[in-house]
C-alpha cells in the first residue's frame, strides 16, 4: 500500500495517527539537526520532518540526500505543528517520519515546479508532464473536467442523449480544410476527420433521437493563429421539433446552471440582441457587455461642417472613455498611435475632452464649436470628466477599429473583470457573407442554416440582406457558442446549395445522403455548438485556452513533447498506395 | 410551439386537456367514418383519431391522405379510450384531433420502421437514420448513453479526472497498424490516430494527475473481422501510487455499480483466477463462468491403454454435457462434425455416455473398460445421464477447440443466460507471447507492462515464463477490460524494449519522450481500459456491438450511408505533398 491518506487530507484531528503518504518532494529545508520536506501530490502539500533526536542517523542522512521531485513514500506519526501555516489546509499538522522509501529519483527538472515558474513556453510544452504538476495547469485541467461533468449531467437531466458520431467520415470542400486519412483497404480513397458532427447530428434528428448532445473532438487543418488548435473540443447539441426560442431557452438554462454551479453566480438579465444592433452599438457581433462605452453614431452631428475627413466618411462614430479627460496629451497621442497600428488600421483618431466645467476641447476645434461638441457628448453619452474618441471611414472597417479600441480601453480601465459574467444572445445573423477572395457569397454559419421564414426569395435579388435563424451565445466578449435552425426539406436545401455555388452533381456527391434523408420524414430541428476549450477558459477567468488543454500543439501544429508529426516508413506509405511528392 | 407534451406522456389524468403533439405517423387505420393514427416519437406512441361526427370533412380527408413516416403536428383534446391498450403507457387515452399540420412528407421507407423489420443489414446501414427510429436501435443508443453517464459519475465521485488526450499523435509500429494523417504544414510528415491514449495517460501520472479516466475513441487499421470496427471507444483509466490490488478493487467497484444501477443486480462473488488456471480449467483466458462444464484433464487415466490417438497427444481433456446422454447417435455425430469444422479444427472427438444405470458406453470401448471410463467420469465430474466429450492433441490447440465446444454446448443448452452476469478477474498473464509469423516474442499486453517483481532476470533465460502484473476483467465469456501495472523507470523500460527487438535508436525515436519522463520522478502507476462498445452490448444482454454504435462501418471499413472513404481532389493531394500510387 502506497498511502493511507493523500497529501491534502490530514488535519489537527488526525494528530497521533500513524499514516502512510506518497508524493513528490516539493522542497527541502536542511537545518542540520532537522530536515523539513514538503511532500506534494494532486491534493495538497504535507510537511514532513526528520530530527536527530527522534530519527535514526541513517534516516536523517537519507532525508538529506533527497532532491526536488523525488518520488517518496513515508510512514510516520501526525503531530501538531508548533508554528501553524494558515495558508494550506494541512497547515496545522506535520508528519514525524519513521520510514522513508525512495520510489523514484528525479533529475533536476528543467524549470521549477511552482505556481510562478521560470520555464518559458517552449520548455513548458516540451516537458508538459512536468508543467502539469504545477497548480495553474493542474487546476485548469481539473476545472475543465468539472465543467464537462456539469454540462453532461445538466443535459442528461433534460433528456438529451449523448451519441458518439464517427471520426472517420468524408471530406467536404466547404468550410475550412479537412484533415484526411488515407484508407489502406479502399485504395486511393480517404476518410476525413470531422470539422464538426453537423450532418450526423442532423441525421440523428431525422432518426428520431429528439435531443442529442456530444462532447467531441473536431479537427480543422487551418493555418494556425495564436490560441487556435488543429484539434478542439465542442459541446455539440441538436433538438427536434423546436423553434429558435426553444433552443435559446434551453441553452440559456445550461449557461445559468454552469455559472451557478461553478461560480455561484446568478445571471439577472440574459439579453438578446440582433446582429445589426450589436454591430451598430458595439461594432462587433460578440460584444462584451460587462461595461458600457456604447457607440454613438455622429454622422448627423459631425458632417455639417468643413471637416472633409468626416464628410467623406461612410460612418463617423465615437465612444466615451469614462474619466478619460485625465489623460495627458502624451497618453492620447499613444492611443492615436495604437489605433494607427497595422493590426487596427485606423488612419487617425479625433478626440474631444469634456472638461469638468462643462466646456469641450477637441482635436478638431478648427471645425466644430462648443454647440457641435455638446451634441457629440449627447449622442455618445459623455459626462464632464470624460474623453470622446471618434473614428471615421467605411462602416465595417471603422466599426471593427472602434470595437478594438473599446476593448483595449476597457482592459486598461479594469472594466473587463474576470469574475464578472455577462452572457447574451446575438440573433438574426445574415445568412450569407461576401467573401472578397473568392468573390462570392459564403454561408456565414454553414450551408444547412435555415433562412428566416419568407426570405428565401430574397436570395435571388439581395442575398446579403437575407437573415438567418442563427444565433450566437456570447460571454464577456467571446463567442462561446453558435447555432441555427436547420433546413429540413430537400427543395430548400437544394436552393441553398445552388446559391453557395454547388452544381447539382457536387451537391449530390457531397450532401446527397442528407438530402435523401430529408425525403423520409425529417422533423424541424436546430441546434448549437459550444467551443469547450474557450468556454472553460472564460469560465476560469482567462482568455487563453492553452492551459486548459492537457497536451496542446504549437502554432505549427506540432506536439513538441512527442515530436509529432513525423515521417513514416516507406512500407507504411506503400500499404496506403501513396508516395511523397516533396519540393525539396 | 411544436408540442406541449411528447408522445409518451399523456395519461388518464390528462383527459379533457387541449394538447399539442408532434411526431411520426407509425400507422393509419382508415375505417371510412373514422381514422386512427399512431403518432410516434422517441418517448412513445399516442393514438390519434379523427371521426366524421366530430371532425370537419376537410380534416378527415387530410388525415386519410397521411402516409407512414409523415411528420405531423396535431392539436386536440385528450379523451379516454373505450378499449384501453395495457401494452403501452399511453394506452388509457387517445387524442381527438382538432388541427393537423403536415410538417414534412415522407417517401415510402425502404424497410418498415418496426421492432422486427423486413430490412436486411445492408439496407439498414445505408438508411441508418431510419434504422435508428426503430426501438431496438434507438433503445440501444439510449442505453449506451446511460452506461457512459454512470461510468463518468461513478469515477468522478472517486476523484478521477477526465482528461482529453490528443488525437493527432505519432505513429508507432508496435501493435496494430495506425491510421495516419498527412500534415500539410509539416511537409512529408504524418500524424497517427491513437490506438489508445496509453503513453499520454502514463505521462498524466508522471504529471501528478493521480487518477485519470477518459471515454475516448481509438483507431486501428486492421483487416476487419466480423464485429470489429476501425474506430472504437474505450473507457481508459490510470492511477498513480497503486498496486494491482488497488486497481482490481477500484474497478470491481465500478463493475458492481454498473450492474446494480443498470440491472439492479448484486454480484455476490467476484472471483480472481490466474491465467494458468483459466487456461487449464476453461481452455480460455476469458471464461464464461455462468455455468460449470469445467475441463477434466485425462492424461493420467487415458494414456495407459493401446489407444494411440491419446497416447501420442500432449493433452487429453474432456468436458461433461449435463444430461447429454439423451443425445442420439445422429446428434453426437453432428457434434463431431462441428468440432471438425475448419474454424474449430479438431481431428475427431471421443465420447462416453454415462447411463442412468451407472454403466458407460464410449466410442472407444475397444480400448477402455468400465473401470477406465468410471475414472474419466470422476475426473470430469460426470453424473449418470451425462455425456463426456473428449478431445486430444497439442495443449494450446486442444484447449481452444474444447473451449469452443464448451461455449457452443452451453449456448445450445441455454446456459448462457443474457440476464445473468458473472464477472471475474483473470490475473498473472504472461508478459510475452511467441508470435509464429515473426518468430519472436511480442508483448502480450503492451511494451509498458511491468513484469512481476523479481522476474525480470528470467527474460534472458526463459522469456515465455515471465509473468506480468497484468489483468483482464471478464464478463460472461468476454474480455471487457484489460490492464496492467506499468514500468515506471527508464532502465526497466529499456530492458523491456530491447527484449521486444527495439534497437536503442528505435526505442529512443519512438518512446524517448516517455523514457525521458521517467527520469523526472515518475510515480508507480497502473491502469485499465474497457471496450465500451462491447461492455454496453454485454450489459444490454447482447453479443454483437453494431446496434450499440450509431453509425458503424462495414467489414471493409466503409460507411455505406455517407459513402466514405472517397477520393479527394488533386488539389488537396498536392497541398499534402502526396501522390497516389495505384496498382490499377
Amino acid at each position: 500500500m502506497f498511502r493511507s491518506h493523500n497529501c491534502g487530507a490530514l488535519r489537527a484531528s488526525d494528530v497521533n495517527k500513524m499514516v502512510t503518504l506518497s508524493g513528490w518532494v516539493q522542497g527541502i529545508r536542511d537545518k542540520g539537526f532537522m530536515v523539513y520536506v514538503d511532500l506534494r501530490d494532486r491534493y495538497g502539500i504535507t510537511q514532513l520532518y526528520f530530527d536527530e533526536e527522534q530519527s535514526s542517523t541513517e534516516l536523517l542522512e537519507k532525508a538529506k540526500k533527497l532532491g526536488r521531485e523525488f518520488v517518496i513514500k513515508v510512514e510516520g506519526t501526525v503531530t501538531e505543528r508548533a508554528s501553524k501555516n494558515p495558508n494550506i489546509p494541512t497547515g496545522e499538522i506535520e508528519l514525524l517520519v519513521s520510514d522513508l522509501d525512495i520510489l523514484n529519483k528525479s533529475a533536476v527538472p528543467p524549470f521549477t515546479i511552482e505556481d510562478n515558474t521560470d520555464g518559458g513556453d517552449d520548455l513548458r510544452m516540451k516537458y508538459r508532464y512536468l508543467d502539469i504538476r504545477r497548480n495553474p495547469v493542474k487546476n485548469s485541467l481539473i476545472f475543465r473536467h468539472k465543467v464537462a461533468q456539469e454540462v453532461r449531467n445538466y443535459l442528461s437531466k433534460q433528456d438529451f442523449i449523448e451519441v458518439e458520431t464517427p471520426y472517420l467520415i468524408k471530406s467536404t470542400p466547404e468550410g475550412a480544410r479537412d484533415f484526411v486519412v488515407p484508407s489502406r483497404m479502399n485504395e486511393g480513397q480517404f476518410y476525413a476527420l470531422p470539422q464538426s458532427p453537423q450532418t450526423f447530428k442532423q441525421l440523428l434528428m431525422v432518426g428520431g433521437m429528439d435531443k442529442y448532445f456530444q462532447i467531441v473532438k473536431c479537427f480543422r487543418d487551418e493555418d494556425l493563429r495564436a490560441d487556435r488548435q488543429p484539434e478542439f473540443t465542442q459541446i455539440d447539441c441538436e433538438m427536434a421539433f423546436v423553434e429558435q426560442e426553444d433552443i435559446l431557452n434551453t441553452f440559456e438554462g445550461l449557461t445559468r446552471h454552469l455559472l451557478k454551479s461553478i461560480h455561484n453566480v446568478d445571471i439577472a438579465s440574459f439579453p438578446r440582441m440582433t446582429f445589426d444592433y450589436a454591430m451598430k452599438t458595439y461594432g462587433n457581433d460578440k460584444p462584451d457587455i460587462r461595461f458600457g462605452m456604447e457607440f454613438g453614431e455622429l454622422n448627423a452631428v459631425a458632417q455639417h461642417k468643413d471637416f472633409n475627413v468626416f464628410n467623406s466618411a461612410e460612418l463617423v462614430v465615437g465612444i466615451v472613455v469614462p474619466g478619460g479627460n485625465t489623460y495627458t496629451r502624451k497618453e492620447i497621442d499613444k492611443l492615436i498611435d495604437w489605433v494607427k497600428r497595422p493590426q487596427i488600421g485606423a488612419l487617425g483618431m479625433v478626440y474631444c475632452r469634456y472638461n469638468e466645467d462643462g466646456t469641450f476641447k477637441s482635436s478638431v476645434d478648427k471645425f466644430y464649436d462648443q454647440d457641435d461638441l455638446a451634441k457629440w457628448a449627447e449622442v455618445t453619452g459623455a459626462k464632464p470628466g470624460d474623453l470622446i474618441c471618434v473614428l471615421s471611414g467605411e462602416t465595417n472597417k471603422v466599426r471593427a477599429q472602434l470595437s478594438a479600441l473599446r476593448m483595449e480601453l476597457a482592459e486598461r480601465l479594469g472594466l473587463r473583470k474576470p469574475n464578472e459574467f455577462a452572457p447574451l444572445w446575438v440573433v438574426d445573423f445574415p445568412l450569407l457573407e461576401w467573401d472578397e477572395d473568392t468573390e462570392r457569397y459564403h454561408a456565414m454559419h454553414h450551408p444547412f442554416t435555415s433562412p428566416k421564414p419568407g426570405q428565401i426569395e430574397l436570395l435571388d435579388t439581395d442575398p446579403g440582406a437575407v437573415k438567418a435563424n442563427a444565433y450566437d451565445l456570447v460571454l464577456n466578449g467571446n463567442e462561446i457558442g453558435g447555432g441555427s435552425i436547420r433546413i429540413h426539406d430537400k427543395p430548400t436545401q437544394a436552393i441553398m446549395l445552388k446559391h453557395l455555388g454547388f452544381s447539382d452533381e457536387e451537391a449530390k456527391a457531397q450532401f446527397g445522403f442528407l438530402m435523401d434523408a430529408f425525403e423520409y420524414g425529417a422533423p424541424p430541428h436546430g441546434g448549437i455548438a459550444f467551443g469547450l476549450d474557450r468556454l472553460v477558459a472564460i469560465l476560469g477567468g482567462q482568455e487563453t485556452i492553452r492551459d486548459f488543454i492537457a497536451f496542446p500543439k504549437n502554432n505549427s501544429g506540432r506536439d513538441v513533447m512527442i515530436d509529432a508529426p513525423a515521417p513514416i516508413d516507406e512500407e507504411q506509405l506503400n500499404e496506403l498506395h501513396l508516395s511523397l511528392n516533396l519540393k525539396s
